[in-house]
């Protein structure tokens, strides 16, 4: 059998990649081992593809008051609740790696409501649920929940922001048929 | 009567903000005769901000199969169906004066189904709103059809990210009741 | 390009309608310069045109506790959520007009949520949503909060009643594809 | 126990009502042998109780394509969709007995797409349901498929204007708790 | 006209049948003076037959905190929301027997919000709606809520399973499109 | 840490089980090398539970014309639409098992349109997830289209019942807070 394609677009090879993404997606593929599919099937457009990246990084790398687990799991509740394939299965095995539990990324792609969380960690996943599904019904009193839960306003704007930009990557990945590669499957289990 | 506040969230002073973002602005404001909210807005977290214009850059004056006018058809329909205020009146305005149609940015927002469309619009907004609301059920059919239309696979990219990338944008102007510019309601009526 | 139609249904000429019906007609083109589509698109059947007008005048020149603008932006918002482009367009300039607020209409039809409305006028467009869309889980404590801001039974109903007799007025509009005069998407500005 | 009340509003007394209104309500208990309650609960506001009642007749009444029991299968279909008991019960028992099936109105109550219909009755209730629950997506083969089975488009008109007639009625039946007379839980069975 | 048939599947005939599904069919037939549809249509698989009449006997024939009328009335609200004609018409039956109130049956299943219900029914199909729809959702304040009522857990758990036995019920006599037998349609009138 | 609990609520102890119960188990645990906590969960009602898993072997048991993979996708994607977190993963293990596809049961949880599926297989978890989520609009085309793909009208059953089937499953999971095994979580990957 032939090698399932990884996007219904098409591929660049990565030598043909301009310069700057072509690092980037070297230093990625150092650290995991492997490149991840999304880079290769969004630098089809290399514009895209920086800002999707400088986005991600923005957001996912900035140090503020929300857990690296924190914030993958607002990435696995609503890319499930998107039904995006690649971003559940790929930051469920990051979840997994970051958290140090091997249950987790299941647990909150099924049904975060019965999941192993923490209360504040069910308030954060609340608030994303809302920012992904409606977002315009978002009002001072979600905020103000929060805040019970130690979290200030650049914390919100956090909790939201991501659960804003998967929505963005979540249909990215849906329109391309993006794979997960297979390593995400298992990867720390 | 105070100003109402434009965004929820600190609005930074634009002399406060890094150069490449001061100079950024200071062109659109150049352009438009005024600084769109959502410049202001954004600013607030400079990197984010630089990521979301790039990318928005990228996908709208992208040369491409589309035009500008669908472009902004795209993003009135799904900004309506995302109940997104900022977005509906800022882009109605710039669909207004790119298409030189009056009234068709208020049929769009409020039943683009029933707008003056050419076949070629409704289908093209047909597929952004399936990007838009349940991008996880895209098949290969949705793709023929807009082929029918002239669209190839390329515009097929350019309609659904321009669908994905207000789907991020919608949810930061909820997240953060992001308020238009009083200028846009009246533009190009 | 020829005058687009204002129906999909046969429109008759003014003359050849009923004497109670034309001067009706007479006395809402001489106040708004205009004939309001709405009037010959009905009028295709002359009892159901009577009644139509009865019902719309007994509701919203009724004197009660609302004012006119609270019941036009009762109208705005629950034909926003049936997507009724005429009733929005067309209400939407009342609004403004008697509202003398320029921006609420396109704030309304948009997300009344995030709109520039008091807690009272907040309170009434959620009751009417809620007869809108899920009429039959009103219930006593529905009433009760409309309370709080002064409205009694009597205003409880015409909320109420406006919204129901919208329900009926945006399913005719969207059946018979009634489109809104130009004159409706610039006035009151 | 005490009687239940027909309406969360107040009631008039017949003696107390205009005599165009007492009339009407007079013949329609001679023929059915009780008032139905529809009739006083709506008489609190006696303008728009007589404009209810034209516009009711000016449709239920119309000789055109449709039969009496198919223009009552509209109600009950409809009426069930906005779970509006008092319009399923009521309509119910007429639509037993003009169409003398005394099955028929449970049976679409429940699911009219498993009911005992014609080809023709299955394509007017999938016409009345769209105009009941997104009649904003009405387009020219909704009316193309009704052609099929003999509907004219006048007859088109009747069915869609039932539908939204009932969307109106059901509404202020949910308004105002409205109970439906004892008599038609039994009647035509 | 010829019979119309009780499933779209084949049907027994009771000869055909085990010996423990013709004895355990005859003594219903005996008690109800006839054979109820749903034996028939579901003895064409009798292993899946008799573990159905096992697990039903087991919910609704098992002594506990809950009354027959309320087992019933559970039946028939979830029946309603799953639009199944079957389920709402034979167990409406049999609740006007159990309850001796011949209006209950046709109030819950057009709108249980508005039936003669006291507080503790309302608040059993609260849960057993929410385990129809929702089950997910279902949270400890539930459980809190039906305990106000006097109810105990093992009592929930009979309001939750019999929802959920009928959400199975449902879809079996919605796929062989079951048609129920003409005396449950008057009985306990 | 203490042992999460694995309902909510009482478990028995297997010895205090009736025998039929009791050896049922113990041959499950011969088999699968431990006691899955579904067994466990209903036993609280061992009458329940005994019918429980009658059905379910009646149905998965069965000799036919599905494979054992099409049988337990279904599971893993009707369970997933309704977020039973217990049936995903331990029918999802049990998928990778029959099928021998590691990455297929975490595809299917996902987004079954986008899953690595035969044609076949496609058209069974669109009729399956039919019956799940709205039964009552099942119709002879449904049926026609699974023909096509060589299933007869006895798969037909077997496809809906299992969907129906784990209806019940998944709604008494959600109700209990059934929690799974650790095991299935990594079970042949």
């Amino acid at each position: 059998m032939s090698t399932p394609a990884i996007s219904r677009f098409p591929v660049p090879v990565l030598e043909d990649l301009p310069e700057d993404l072509r690092s980037r997606i070297a230093k990625v593929q150092e650290r995991a081992g492997f490149v991840p599919n999304v880079f290769l099937a969004l630098a089809h457009r290399p514009d895209e593809c920086r800002a999707f990246f400088d986005y991600h990084d923005a957001l996912m790398l900035r140090k503020g008051g929300l857990t690296k687990a924190e914030k993958e799991m607002i990435v696995v509740a609503t890319s499930s609740a998107n039904h995006c394939t690649y971003c559940i299965v790929a930051h469920g095995a990051i979840l997994r790696v970051v958290s140090k539990r091997p249950l987790i990324a299941d647990q909150v792609a099924a049904n975060y409501l019965k999941a192993d969380l923490s209360a504040r960690e069910k308030a954060i996943l609340d608030f994303a649920m809302k920012v992904a599904e409606e977002s315009h019904k978002v009002e001072e009193q979600d905020f103000a929940r929060l805040r019970e839960h130690a979290l200030d306003d650049e914390d919100i704007w956090d909790v939201g922001a991501i659960a804003a930009f998967f929505a963005l990557s979540n249909r990215m990945a849906n329109l391309s048929a993006m794979r997960p590669n297979e390593q995400f499957f298992t990867m720390g289990r």
